[in-house]
């Protein structure tokens, strides 16, 4: 195997030229066979074997950096660089990351994880090896999704004024991860299929080879303020921005693209290399189903069907049903997604309400500001987004939405720990900057059947709300209590108590396991579905500080800013005498790996808590 | 007066074509002998006049909506909808607001105050008029400053499909708040000083007032793939994007823009209309010195010159000087603004080292992660950003600083109440936001001293750092208090206490007030300078529990993911039993006005505080 003699970064130039499309071949069924497995973004990686491979060729890491926007497409730059033993463990806890990691590898260069970064992160990088008197390339790859991201057009403007090198790599492979949007991608598209393309290639090549003429004509061309341009150099539109254009090159030609590579290192300024790949490429089912495959539990290699097929619903198979019924029982409800309709479940409501449905790419500020102008329009925006991508939108829902009191409702999927994406993707802040604006209001459902009832409380309001679930399957318990939803307010459940449990969302069934445990130690313990953490219900928290010693908030949330926090300053400002414990993810960043590890891990499982309070009962015993 | 008849929105179609130029004359005179008296944004407001008045004269409100981007220009709209009158409380208390709000006017379609957001409103307006199958025409006006903004492309992107009527105005005075910056600036640019501008608008206009030729001519060019284009339409950027341009136009020549709204409105799409402004148009001194005029105080309408000169250095200033010697001492600092080099106090660093100044336009996202960058390549950045515009970049601090925990220092200026500019411009949420992620270091100066120190220790602390310090007059007093600053530790001013006053940055001052008002009545008061919000000093908050009855936390900052949460969380963890009293701002939006108005009206000034402390020691008291 030629993949055997790449050991570590650099190795891959040892490889005869010849051979180069047999190593490629060979990367691509290491990964397919790889994450039939262990799952993974199988798609993205598919797409840039012989990109990331160009690449390697041209440069030289670590001296040299590449920045891979969003990160799930660096697969393959891991294996050229030493990392191929890792995939067993890809995505597991105190495995592989499946995104860039600087403490795996020197020749990580900055880490990423959401959209639209590398741009700005890569000028960085420029202007530091500038001051510093640098040498070395840095090269930023970002796919066509992310440049509905405005964070990257901030980073072309600011780019464009750069009078040495900086190379982008546009990974055009016309798809977010589900199908592009907006003017940007149809533009993307009229050059790829321009009637031109294979002789504009040649051209360009020419002109930057080196022969004077050449480039004597294309900086003519440039040049010239009119005529012809256009039809001569596409890309005019990046031209505009003051980026040299180059390109397209074919993604999955490894000589074309090193070549084109090799020119764009010239370029005194920044220069963008516009590379056409395919999404899934060479492995059939992903090249038919991008979308399901980008990011992939284990499959079955032969058939693409997934290995543990999922019988109970999740969250996301909830909130879509819930959609489908809201919009049929009142028109004026519209929902809008920033370039997931599959991973928000918003697809059959876009099947079924074409009109009423927007996907805005991976657009989150302007996805919240849109909604804001849709609900002064009269309308009943739901906007279904990611708990750790609505971070983007924190000024948007602050600024536009709430100081406005305007009725947009969020859905706020992946809202705790989300698991095998690790430190980027956790929904662990939500809580924190939602209860912090004005105007909001947030809750989270204990059950399947409560977020149907939350989500058409929610809109039903008129006023902000978002309604936070997790990932995965939806918790199908306690389907007897089934209180109607009614503003701030709580939900008892077991009432009976000597230690109180305030479990929000998620917490509720652990709580369960946590009464139950205490139950067999003796101990009296009542449980509160919280239902609210803005407002929390006052009335319900006093009763419980009346009746019980031990007040136990749980929730999947920092402590600052959080559920806790807030019965926490309620019990304090009214000076009662009951004791509160916080229970919540503390106060750091946490890694990829399975869910129930992780909470044992920041110790939010049941074990965990049981054992704090069984600390506590000691304490309060020995102090009696 | 001419101006003397318009009391109500239309009241300005009354008026004779060729007494508009009257008109326009007599808002100018207005603003300026208005502004001269109770300040606010003169150059911006200027520059739009006629464009306003064309935008009345052919809209019909308040049907017909116009989004003004950031809003602060949108006095002649306000005058020219009947609130003339208002200018007199213009920016203070329960007076006129400076930007847009609905609550004072049906005419004001949607609240801003943040840069970029006008064309993602304007666009949910357009598609909830389209659903609800409205006929009226919405207009969004945005800067070419905002243009620097990403959620701007966003906007732009999505706009691109569009089938039914959207008007975008760009309002081109080649000015952010101060000198534009980057690429789209350097096209808008040519545009402007195209040697056909003349022709190409009358081109346009024949085209588009009508005459079939006209319009074949366009639309074959239009479709043409290729040359010509570039010459004869300028805008093929937006063109790329799938807007329609039109323009440019003469932003002051009422004539000329009327005709090209009318036939922006015939547009079956989205179109932008491209109108050239002046900057302080009309007044000799701001149109001299756009910059310093943006935002005024009160001043001579004669000379220009301010009517109250600061004589005191406020916090900007300082941050200015120490910025300046820091540069000088280590040549690794950069400094990052966002379009405000004035307002941050970053012009002397830029003038004293240009190569390491950066002014990225209105691009908060951008200059967080461009930061992130920098500092990966070695360099240590200090970014200079108002509080409330920081929010932007919460995900950026998160995702690209803090979890790579990189030494970045976040300089935050208008933190805690900024007055005039009211709810979009107070600072009051950057202690939630910013100690609710992990990594960071939060701390605030008590004194102009402090700040000094608190700085240079961030630039040598080597992890993310933010220093939050107020809008306006830096604190001189305490200056015999300057005990070196270290990580997490508080700093005694006096102790000697039944209370103790936790009090953080600018509630320094403040608590020496509430002390002095306390020890008049015979308590024993503490004083605390807590210096840090994250981490607080857990060893100075303990002992002042074992030491005191009362512990009274005060900040500028709602309590929610506040110092004041963490201090009452220790307390509470370690079971002390001190109690604790949080000041903070209430969770509700703070309206515009003097400062020390509405400190009094949140509760935050000395005297509500000293009630509040009066009040706990009655009540306990009685409790004994």
């Amino acid at each position: 195997m030629l993949l055997d003699t790449i050991e570590q970064a650099n190795d891959i130039k040892k490889i005869k030229k010849e051979e180069l499309g047999e190593l490629a071949q060979e990367i691509r069924d290491f990964l397919i066979q790889g994450i039939s497995v262990t799952g993974g973004h199988l798609g993205s990686n598919l797409g840039v074997v012989e990109l990331t491979m160009a690449l390697h060729l041209v440069l030289n890491l670590p001296e040299d950096k590449i920045i891979w926007d969003v990160g799930h497409q660096s697969y393959t730059h891991k294996i050229l660089t030493g990392r191929k033993d890792g995939f067993e463990s890809l995505r597991q806890f105190r495995g592989l990351s499946g995104f860039p990691k600087r403490k795996e590898s020197d020749c990580d260069a900055f880490e990423t994880g959401h959209s639209s970064t590398s741009v700005s992160a890569g000028l960085g990088l420029v202007k530091a090896r500038d001051i510093n008197g640098g040498k070395n390339t840095i090269v930023s790859v970002i796919g066509d999704g992310s440049l509905t991201g405005g964070m990257a057009y901030e980073a072309l403007n600011n780019a464009s004024k750069l009078e040495t090198n900086f190379i982008i790599v546009l990974n055009d492979n016309n798809m977010s991860i589900s199908e592009n949007v907006g003017g940007v991608s149809q533009y993307l598209n009229y050059i790829r299929t321009a009637t031109g393309y294979l002789d504009l290639k040649k051209g360009i090549y020419n002109a930057l080879h080196g022969t004077k003429r050449g480039k004597g004509t294309i900086n003519t061309l440039r040049r010239a303020k009119s005529s012809f341009k256009q039809l001569v150099i596409p890309g005019m539109f990046f031209e505009d921005m003051g980026v040299t254009y180059l390109g397209p090159v074919d993604g999955h030609d490894i000589g074309s693209m090193t070549a084109v590579f090799n020119a764009a290192k010239r370029v005194k300024g920044p220069v963008l290399v516009h590379v056409l790949t395919q999404k899934g490429r060479g492995f059939a089912p992903a090249e038919r189903h991008p979308a399901r495959f980008h990011g992939t539990e284990p499959f079955d290699i032969e058939t693409g069907i997934p290995s543990h097929p999922r019988t109970v619903a999740n969250y996301t198979d909830i909130f879509s049903t819930v959609m489908c019924k809201l919009g049929q029982r009142d028109d004026k409800i519209v929902a809008v997604t920033a370039a997931m309709p599959d991973g928000t479940g918003l697809k059959r409501f876009h099947n079924m309400y074409p009109n009423r449905f927007f996907d805005v790419g991976i657009a989150e500020e302007h996805a919240v500001t849109f909604a804001a102008g849709l609900a002064v329009g009269g309308m009943k925006p739901i906007v279904a987004v990611y708990s750790s991508f609505l971070q983007r939108a924190y000024d948007q829902i602050l600024h536009d939405v709430c100081l406005q009191n305007l009725p947009v409702v969020f859905a706020v999927d992946r809202a705790g720990l989300v698991g095998s994406d690790g430190e980027t993707h956790q929904g662990i802040f939500d809580l924190t900057y939602l209860t912090g604006i004005p105007n909001m209001h947030v809750c989270a459902p204990k059950n399947k059947w409560e977020l149907s009832d939350m989500l058409k409380f929610a809109v039903g309001l008129g006023r902000p709300v978002a309604v936070r679930y997790p990932r995965g399957t939806a918790y199908a318990g306690l389907q007897e209590y089934r209180e109607p939803i009614a503003l701030g307010k709580a939900e008892w459940i077991y009432r009976e108590g000597e230690i109180a449990l305030f479990a929000l969302g998620s917490m509720v069934k652990t709580a369960l396991d946590v009464r139950q445990a205490l139950l067999e130690q003796g101990r009296r313990v009542s449980l509160v579905n919280a239902r609210f953490a803005k407002p929390i219900d006052e009335e319900a928290v006093l009763e419980a500080c009346a009746e019980h010693k031990l007040l136990v908030t749980m929730e999947e949330n920092v402590f600052c800013g959080g559920f806790g926090e807030k019965v926490l300053d309620l019990v304090n400002r009214k000076g009662m005498h009951c004791r509160v414990m916080n229970i919540c993810i503390p106060d750091a960043y946490v890694e990829h790996g399975n869910v129930e590890l992780l909470k044992k891990k920041v110790g939010i499982d049941g074990e965990s808590i049981v054992e704090k309070i069984q600390e506590w009962c000691l304490g309060e015993a020995g102090a009696e």
